[in-house]
């Protein structure tokens, strides 16, 4: 299957979630972008780093790439729209027919719209990069918006998902986040990739506060085995987001805790920048690193 | 060099053209797209095949990997906005520190202001994506519009990019774009970057035409030696367009021909996807193909 067949049957399957009013096919497509204002990021996955093609199958590399940037867009508050793929096959992958279908599928879960790419094959291992619009469904939520006093919360459980290969269907919170934004005010939000205690901290910088994270309250996935994995491992892709009180209450008296299985964690503090961890009765610096992406 | 340091690096040197509410450094980047509708076009470039990172420099690639995508954005009438970029530098490479300036150089170049990307470091050769957006300066211009009877022109000599290295700088066509579109109704048009004879056979398919080159007119480069060359060779990133009479007239009449270097090199037929050649008294058919990129 040369590029051109690829191409064909990849357009052939492709679902439409919005307006397009020049599809793939020429030198661009052209977009519709709703109130002139995108959301935009970028992710490139590549083999022996991200994912390993000796055991994964190209849907799941292409379920991947979709869902680590579907989940840069839920931290700011928004939905996916469309999606712009680019793919190095090795010349010796005999894979390549998957592609069609595994794009089709993945455009489908995530309700994305396939605005172009490029495929090409090499003498080099399989690399895939994916740029994806976003559209917020109210204003984009920062990192930067915690406030003193603010609780913090994350939308599922944490650790053991590079250890266990659940990094591959990264979670999807595309239900979370509307709900959440259709009942609350989030004052800041962040995706975790790079570990719970490293993107926090990314909040406590960007807001100039820093935060307490209550030992007993942090959800340690069955994956994992300790609290520190909890905290430092990386590819959660869950997220990660801060309220002042009154939200939080409304959270309680919503059930949008136990409906979207939210775990309140802890909560900022004056102290920029410093992550604290209580135990017992004792109050520790805590200075571990999450998963270093290089 | 890390990530982190490359990223911060790469943001202090870059210049901004365009409205951007929140910029590269959160979780997704928000940029403002004029009249909510945006051009989009990928390239994904790739060592040893694009390029080769023995002989040139991370700047010359990253020139490159932008100059191609403008090409495509320039070749639907637009003007390029926004840029994403993701690269994957191997484990050994020591030019990573150069990534900053290349990109800031790259962008002023081509008035590009950069959304966000991702950097990467791994066990294979260089690759490096882009995704850029743009704004069409009027309709977008398809493939699908040439009519019987319309002119071609192309905007510069062509053959011999490849093996010359002139396809590591691909002409910037933004001026010729801008003034062809403020004076003139441009029917379909196209970038060259599989050759002359591939790529306007695009343009004869989209718009059920065929078309007769004047084989005396087709501007053979100095770089190349022969009209096979001229026609077929990839990379010349010049554009073809279309027009009808009245606006060819127009375009010799304002002296557009001399003062951006145009082209006529033939004309539309009704022979639906036949390519001919007016050679002499002689009309032959043009069956070879151009470059093909796998």
């Amino acid at each position: 299957m040369n590029e051109l067949d690829i191409i064909s049957k990849t357009l052939d399957r492709l679902p439409s979630f919005h307006e397009m009013p020049v599809g793939p096919g020429d030198d661009c497509a052209q977009i519709v972008v709703e109130n002139g204002l995108a959301l935009v990021t970028s992710d490139m996955l590549l083999d022996g780093k991200h994912f390993d093609s000796k055991l994964h199958t190209l849907e799941e590399i292409i379920n991947k790439v979709l869902g680590v940037n579907c989940s840069d867009i839920y931290a700011m508050g928004g939905l996916p729209t469309f999606a712009s793929i680019t793919i190095a096959f090795p010349n010796l992958n005999t894979n390549r027919g998957a592609f069609p279908d595994a794009v089709a599928k993945a455009c489908n879960k995530y309700k994305v719209t396939l605005s172009g790419g490029d495929t090409n094959t090499w003498d080099g291992p399989l690399a895939v990069s994916l740029t994806l619009y976003g559209t917020a469904i109210k204003e984009p939520i920062l990192r930067s918006g915690a406030k003193k006093g603010d609780l913090i919360f994350v939308t599922g459980k944490l650790g053991g998902s590079l250890a266990s290969s659940r990094h591959l269907d990264p979670p999807n919170k595309r239900d979370a986040v509307v709900k959440l934004l259709d009942n609350l005010e989030i004052s800041s939000m962040i995706d975790i990739s790079d570990g719970l205690a490293t993107d926090l901290r990314h909040i406590l910088k960007a807001s100039k506060v820093g935060a307490i994270i209550d030992s007993y309250s942090v959800p340690i996935h069955e994956d994992a085995s300790s609290l520190d994995e909890a905290l430092c491992d990386g590819e959660d892709f869950e997220l990660c987001f801060t309220v002042d009180q009154k939200n939080a209450d409304l959270i309680e008296k919503l059930g949008l805790d136990k409906s979207l299985g939210l775990y309140r964690i802890g909560k900022t503090t004056p102290n920029k920048n410093l992550l604290q961890l209580q135990t017992d009765s004792r109050l520790i610096e805590y200075q571990n690193v999450g998963f270093e992406h290089q």
